[in-house]
């Protein structure tokens, strides 16, 4: 019973890798905003397996079907449930992992909450869960752009060591779509590609950060004193699978300096209240302060690899496990939709938020 | 509209830092659990401003009064609510801040958002806020003590640069509280008071890490996908005052290690699946693995210092500020509790949503 | 945003009329419970238009499929999407409706609201909608009866004047679907068949009054004091399409007594107490007392008729409308199933609550 | 775990008959609303015990503090606490109370729920609590006049069979306060009056109807499918003691008619979509029409009586029970802010929804 997330803009995902489908069912949206397939498939087919060399050779084309909700191409302010089916997989891969589990997955601990689970794909802790997010992300940046002219952009940062020095306030999507890794610096890209090629070579994987820039946000948003905006930014993106952590602005680095350092001097930009610097992050109480929001995500090396490992077996024994199937040596240049989306959803449940207490129409 | 954190075990607060009082309602508080006034106002002490020459020398006793929901000291499973008086306080030391923005604090996103604010002592952006949160978690790490044997504990992990080898599995409520920075590393724990000392004489501020352990989890704990274990106790985490960062198990520094050296292998404990390292932090999938819960949060130099700063006054003007009154230079000893708090506070209401859906008695 | 009920068993419903389909996500569904499309189906067909000559002529199979949460006939404790396809409707029939709003219908006020509808088949205010409830109450119904015994059913009291002396302790599901207007009186059933057969033919339509018996209902759910057992109940179906009035036990007829004629006597039984009548509907304070729940549910006749009718068009025309297509002369026997889907979902949820807080294994 | 009330306009509750005092916070109310306690000391008095010969003769002051969230009599935005302190009561008059059950009242099912009650004056089942409530729906009235226009008002309908004729369209407040016992018909007032009079002479009590019209309720509140205003509506008047039932518009009667009887024809008024007749009750399609909103709520008569009635004790013995203290011999003059409360909590929430989701700035 976890599965819904915002409190306003109110999506809940459903699916297991295998079996009828993956979806969501989005409650809240608007009315009249104009949204297609096509919009939430470009999104789609960032996230899809198989896209690339250093994803996951598996192939599947994640097509969308938007079940309620839109007509003609425009919301009706009604749910709006999207549904992509799944394909007739062949389980023989999963021989193995159906009895052994695989060290720092989920298999372990589904089975010991729930006393069943789905075996095949990895159920419902498989990261295809994660196409529901992507699909209602999709329609939060729509709405995000249109109604507040919000633009959300999130590309690899680092991969292990490997760490690439990045404009946040000039990065463009194209930049970031110009390769296969998402990392907008192309000299690094290209380091990044082979270091995953080599992981993947030798059965291991990689990590890394993820790091997201929010543009043009609105002041104002954010409700504290427990839905702070970087309080539910943390929680978006911390239940992605392999998250390990998250930062906003100056993050762990910003406790290595003193309050005089650290801190954003104000100044006026004309009418508006601006900071010289930005370790805040574009949030400062736990409310949008109109600078960029900037986040960064730790992502872990992917749990399932090739390489021979200890683990134990369903029925308590002993063994070892090495992991057989199509798995992503790296996720983070699929993680870059799936961030991105979260932080959608997150602002845009705060721009409705915002409206209803604070709105302007309340004072003239 | 965002006072009040948990599903099942939860807590709503209330007051600013002037005015009436401050305090916090839980609901679904299990009925027939023995509390006492003494164990909230231990933890309130361990919180409050003045305990130590590192703290803030403001004088306040924060004595708590149950208003509802206990008889007798025992727990009806009604509501109960925690009241807290504010003191009576001269105001005039806030002359300057009321028309000057704090850099880096919450003034002017409040301003920005609500159109009014209670300046005096920083109104609901106050730390003071946080009692309700501190009472409401004493009770909760009560509740997890009785029921499930639960033991949470924080400390100071790192002042600055200053950090401290501490031994998660090991340490004690009586380490921790042996000094007043609240690191049980003695050394160290000289070391960090020295070095607080001097940023408050130089009038400036020092951040850090807080560490917390929760020891004796059960299994099974966590609501995939969105109320991850992990996912709850970020946001928990990052919506306390001067947060910037969250980790969990191996956080950021894993993302340096390849999948082969990161997973954590299983072996068999007698009947019981463990791992032999704990770079999880005892969450796999979201979902609690019975190996101790390990979190890290970062926490940023006090914003309030003495130093001049630049800033703008309310009415656009380009400024300077000194910030006088009674500050913390080191949020850190204070945030121990917080954190602490916040943790239990997830737990609780986690345990709670397990026993719902997944109790013993559906299956025998 | 209002299409998710339930706290800890909780649904969300999507779709309109027309379009992809309609269903419903349930999430917090225990795991290992049994439960078969089969199941789900039997309750849908109950529902389904055209099942008799006294319901619309529409046919509709109204096929379930289950997309997710259950393996192999076994709940996995994920969320269950299930998923009815909309057939490909000619909508040549809403040709006038679609410029006229129906009188006492949501033409209008989803004009007013949204600003935009799916006029064909009434859009998402058509009761098509609650085939994703009562999919989801089969669920709920299942789960009742495996975990506590319970059972629950509706069957038709009234129909305009004509109303029918039920003894709701032995009423059983054969009776009630012994004919085509659920009501389990044969004899006033026959009466009730033909004075609805006589409004259709007249262009016309009735109303009148469902009622529903819990029994075997655990001792204690409900949660006061805004989620009384009674208050939720009222809620739900409340939420139903044409639904005017709710009422638990003695209801609007007890206050036509004094206070001694009216309260229920307590007598032992063995060791359970129990009450002499059962004025209270088997929920007192709030919380259930052990006796049967009774409630009752008023609905109006169906406001889609055929005689002319004094209406406006979109456009702000005064016009007359004589409504073609084809609808229920009255929606009682159809809404039997509904309702019995509301009350289960109330039951379940509270099931679950109830275990959450005040579960026997607090104390032993 | 169910003190909470409303989704943005939200207020939780707390508090028994005896302990500290019983309140409420309200969360998500509009910054810069001008509030004054004399505004909520108005509500509570006309909610408190001992205000007339008809009620309990048990004085109560009941004096509110506003302790957060007003600063200056104006609104902050942030939570709104509000305290009524508790009297020391003698509390020898539950003697017999305590160790026997009243009949059709909350002793038995609070202590079958949670193993434990404050059996003093009822506990948390007492009216007491619905102190919260009332100051609560203070705030909520201010807000729909200031904002919207909105004017909500609750008068007696009947008193068992004596009802009253009442033009909901031109009642006023203080023609409903112009007698004690709240029925804006002076003459039937009267007759009432006696009735309740005769009734506690008898040591037995009254029950009766309570109607409330909303008058100027802007068109487009409610959120269907589940949230439709009438559910909620019901929700919130079922959840206060005594309710037995609900309805709107023509309810239960209104299924005595047929359709082309019963639907509201539309027309013209100027460039507004106006009905004819109001059996709709100003909802339609869970949507308000701009209509006048008319409910009426079913309270039974007064469990406690003074006559003997039979019953049996906590420890499972067949007994009678003569209620001693000073108890209301009808429930109803009391209740009728109550209700008002309840009807102004659930449209100034659903005021907030509306303007999140499809305030006037989505669309130009």
């Amino acid at each position: 019973m976890g599965s819904t997330f915002g409190h306003l803009f109110r999506i809940t995902t459903f699916g297991e890798s295998h079996g009828g489908g993956v979806g969501v069912v989005i409650d809240g949206c608007p009315p009249q905003v104009e949204i297609s397939a096509e919009e939430i498939q470009f999104e789609l087919d960032r996230r899809r397996p198989g896209q690339s060399k250093i994803s996951t050779p598996r192939k599947e084309t994640d097509t969308c079907e938007i079940l309620s909700g839109v007509l003609n191409g425009v919301t009706l302010g009604t749910p709006i449930a999207i549904l992509v089916r799944n394909k007739d997989h062949r389980s023989q891969d999963y021989g193995d992992m159906q009895v052994k589990y695989r060290p720092s997955h989920a298999d372990a601990t589904y089975d010991a909450k729930y006393g069943i689970r789905a075996v095949a794909g990895g159920g419902r802790s498989s990261a295809r869960e994660t196409i529901g997010r992507v699909a209602a992300g999709a329609i939060a940046k729509k709405i995000l752009k249109e109604i507040a002219g919000v633009e959300v952009l999130c590309y690899v940062k680092r991969i292990k060591d490997l760490e690439a020095e990045i404009d946040d306030t000039a990065v463009t999507l194209e930049q970031i779509e110009s390769n296969i890794v998402r990392c907008p610096n192309s000299e690094m890209a290209d380091r990044m590609i082979d270091r995953i090629e080599q992981a993947r070579d030798e059965g291991d994987s990689l990590g890394g950060v993820v790091e997201c820039v929010a543009r043009s946000v609105p002041l104002g948003l954010g409700e504290p004193v427990f839905d702070k905006l970087e309080a539910d930014l943390a929680k978006a993106v911390m239940s992605l699978p392999a998250s390990k952590g998250f930062e906003i602005g100056s993050g762990f680095a910003g406790t290595l300096l003193t309050g005089s350092e650290h801190n954003d001097a104000f100044y006026m930009d004309g009418d508006r209240v601006r900071t010289v610097t930005n370790r805040s992050g574009g949030i400062q109480g736990g409310i949008s302060n109109g600078e960029n929001i900037v986040i960064r995500a730790a992502f872990k090396p992917t749990a399932t690899i090739r390489k021979e490992q200890q683990t134990v077996s369903k029925d308590g024994e002993d063994t070892t496990l090495s992991a057989k199937g199509r798995h992503d040596p790296c996720v983070l240049p699929r993680a870059v939709p799936m961030v991105e989306a979260m932080v959608a959803l997150v602002l845009c449940d705060h721009l409705l938020r915002q409206r209803a207490q604070c709105g302007e129409t309340w004072k003239e």
